[in-house]
């Protein structure tokens, strides 16, 4: 099985109008209240050798306001469980741990509300919920032949990161790129912008890479003429590319985790302020991209 | 560190009215909002010996809407994290965990909204989120001596399934009491009863059992007295309780996961239809109890 055979046996009979699903990431609660749960298991989404206790808090928070930035939510406040293993954490590194949370919480405006604890022998899971406000809530499949496809920020420095921490390669020239794994800026003022401009259609996160997740922003049946020298990709990232022996297209495709805002835009619209156009819509497959990041499948 | 401890941690800077804690289950989103997490991890709150994917799915959702009951909020939705490991967990399983779900979803009005996958190597972790509306949010730390204590249903029950499950005792007369301690019944039309209630001043839901729960719903250095004779318990616990050679007062008070409501009924009010009353607020420590359960604690 892989995650969507998981998900439609979950969500099988689950008919609810407001239910967007598991495959969108938000889902309305009641009136303007929206929510998103992202859960981070240790060893599949960070390892402690490679991540501080602020770094797991850090993520874990941020890849949830990441899917309230997509729908173009505002935060209000998030619960939080977790699961640790009493034996391997000691109270500095839930400090470390509560301290990161703090901090971000605290940028984006967005209260510690409650939560649950768990002792567990395996690994830390650190479970979030979090909650916002959108009076127009940005939604997938949509658009149509010939709108434009627009990301904020730029791709692949969260997956040159990755590989960078997971084969140790030293040197501060690679801080900014680690950086970017650790600790991904949620682009919720995009977000926001985005959902206050009548150009834009709809928006996803990029958490598994462009190639997985432009397939879940599109209607079925249609897909994406990609300019790939258009692609934002930083100086850093793609020196860290040529020293990894990778290609810097494919990072920035299928690397995933970088939490960038990728939106449909009318056609003709203007690229909004952060945003690099990188394509429009056409029908059929379009552009081949490799594939992205599947929990439940092991690259081989 | 014990359970207390860390959630200071947590907390510690996190001010915000609306945050009531881990302490209380519920806290408030905006508005009528309310939510609640509460996570379950295997081989700490079930065994796959004893549970069935039913039963585990069937808990997870139960546990988190006896803390909206104990609120008097009226469920409309929930939201999913799983961490499940492939090896170890089949299709079958999966869909077991589904249709109990939705059983549970459908008797008690409240959507599957959303939620998010992950493998893990490590125990099956399920974490959900509940959405309700309050009118009135019944809170903790209520009351004031000579105020009367009137708990619902029936304690202890959820403990002797449990030590029963745990033995592999087996025999039919025991099999409702397995079904106390597998598929709690969360309390939501008690819950919703005492918020229109004028004489209900708070509830908790007994989820660590009386002895650990009484002293969280009422103020600081007000106690119970207690009619430890009064405590409903059932005939089949009292039988259980003989048979395991364990006191069924210890089993009432102490026991945990009956998932019964607690509440503070100014003095003099009548017992609501379905609670018993057990005693009344007074000065200082009231009744002695033995410990309930803590997360962090293992029993000696």
């Amino acid at each position: 099985m892989n995650e969507a055979d998981i998900v439609r046996l979950l969500t099988r009979g689950h008919a609810d109008p407001r239910a967007l699903g598991f495959d969108d990431d938000v889902c309305v609660i009641d009136g303007d209240i929206v929510t998103s749960t992202d859960m981070l298991v240790e060893d599949v989404d960070f390892r402690l050798r490679t991540f501080s206790a602020g770094d797991v808090a850090h993520k874990a928070l941020a890849v949830n306001l990441s899917d309230l930035a997509a729908a173009g939510a505002v935060p209000v406040g998030f619960t939080l469980a977790l699961a640790l293993p009493e034996a391997r954490v000691e109270a500095r590194w839930i400090e470390e741990l509560a301290t990161a949370l703090r901090a971000l919480a605290a940028v984006e405006g967005c209260a510690l509300l409650g939560g649950d604890l768990s002792r567990t022998d395996g690994p830390i899971v650190i479970a979030l919920s979090v909650f916002g406000k959108a009076d127009r809530v940005l939604r997938r499949r949509v658009g149509s032949v010939g709108d434009r496809l627009c990301v904020s920020g730029e791709l692949g420095a969260a997956a040159a990161g990755l590989a960078i921490l997971e084969r140790g390669v030293v040197g501060d020239e690679w801080a900014r790129l680690r950086g970017k794994q650790r600790r991904p800026s949620p682009r919720v003022a995009h977000g926001r912008a985005l959902a206050a401009n009548e150009a834009c259609l709809g928006a996803i996160d990029l958490s598994d890479g462009l190639a997985a997740d432009l397939p879940r922003l599109l209607p079925e049946g249609l897909g994406a003429a990609l300019d790939l020298s258009a692609l934002p990709i930083a100086a850093d990232t793609r020196r860290a590319a040529e020293m990894l022996g990778v290609d810097p297209v494919s990072l920035a495709t299928s690397g995933g985790e970088d939490f960038e805002l990728l939106c449909v835009l009318r056609a003709g619209a203007p690229v909004p302020a952060g945003f690099t156009a990188i394509g429009e819509i056409v029908r059929g497959a379009g552009t081949p991209l490799a594939a992205g990041f599947d929990h439940f499948v092991t690259p081989g």
